[in-house]
């Protein structure tokens, strides 16, 4: 069995904000040599997701727009009791619950086994600030 | 180490439905001849969801519903800005991150590893034409 | 390949609750030998949840607050179909679709390859009886 580990950093300017991340997934797995296996690839910070899906600049508005709308920003300690720590980021940690922590990708033949649309993206809920990304291929 | 690969086609004839697939995957992972491994099942469009839960229509019914609540279908540019793309399924990219993009099972003595009520849908939010499904086993 | 298989037992004593297992499942993967892998971690009930993130009460009590606005507990049958089986735990099912099923997470250097916040939790919705989790590790 083969495995290969590679951490990102990201440094996202914005509070929120998606990032396509496939071409770094991909060159992970050249890397690895792995021909059939898995490859994971999660957010390492827990107000973070990695999560598949178009990238297309008009549905990453709706998303942010609907995030919004499900889990406001709010710093005040009123609305979220996680403020009352001093954080101001209650909303970014709910936003990761509905977008995710992780994907799972199957590795055939070397490549990211996707159907036609697939991309996979960072999403930034708690930017400005470096934070790290895991991929960790396994296989033969 | 072993693995396997299988696709399925769905074809799911309306917009939004959700299909038991449970007996397909247990036939992939026979196949495989993987005694102790993982199985990897996840949707390669990114309109649809594979996901675990009961398979009770009441509840298909309810989780229909909701995500209706949710994430409205609306064709119309002014509620999605995905939509002024010509699409009109920006709603289904948001119904299949609340409903998941994947699932991961254990696979113990040759077989899914699974709770007692525990069986694996696939979820169409933008049906009425083919879109496939992922199985990627791996093990020894 | 290595593998190694634990179920851990969960009572509850009330309905919604969340509860730290990260120590259990370090102890699985120290058990299992494994170095490089994945590990799997999943609710084998379909009314509970294992998800990562911060340990950390008020979120905690956020969570809950939020998870009982986007589906109320409503034992009648009249807001959930599935509750006319005699069931009352139709919100549990909801609850678990926003919280997930499973993580997987990366093992390096025979740990937890973690970032500097992530926990693994069990999310419960429909306690006070026994359910169970499954932890399933392979690798090398």
């Amino acid at each position: 069995m083969k495995s290969h580990t590679v951490t990102l950093t990201m440094n996202v300017p914005t509070r929120m904000d998606f990032v396509n991340i496939t071409q770094e997934v991909e060159k992970a797995v050249r890397e690895s040599g792995v021909a059939e296996g898995l490859c994971l690839v999660n957010a390492m910070h827990i107000t973070a997701s990695v999560f598949i899906n178009d990238d297309e600049p008009g549905l990453h508005r709706d998303y942010k727009r609907w995030l919004e709308q499900l889990a406001p920003f709010d710093a005040s300690p009123e609305r979220y009791q996680h403020n009352r720590t001093g954080e101001d980021n209650a909303d970014a940690h709910h936003k990761r619950q509905i977008m995710g922590r992780e994907v799972v990708v199957g590795i055939t033949s070397g490549k990211l086994h996707f159907g036609p649309w697939e991309q996979i993206f960072y999403g930034e809920f708690d930017g400005r600030r470096p934070k790290r990304i895991l991929i960790k291929i396994i296989g033969e």
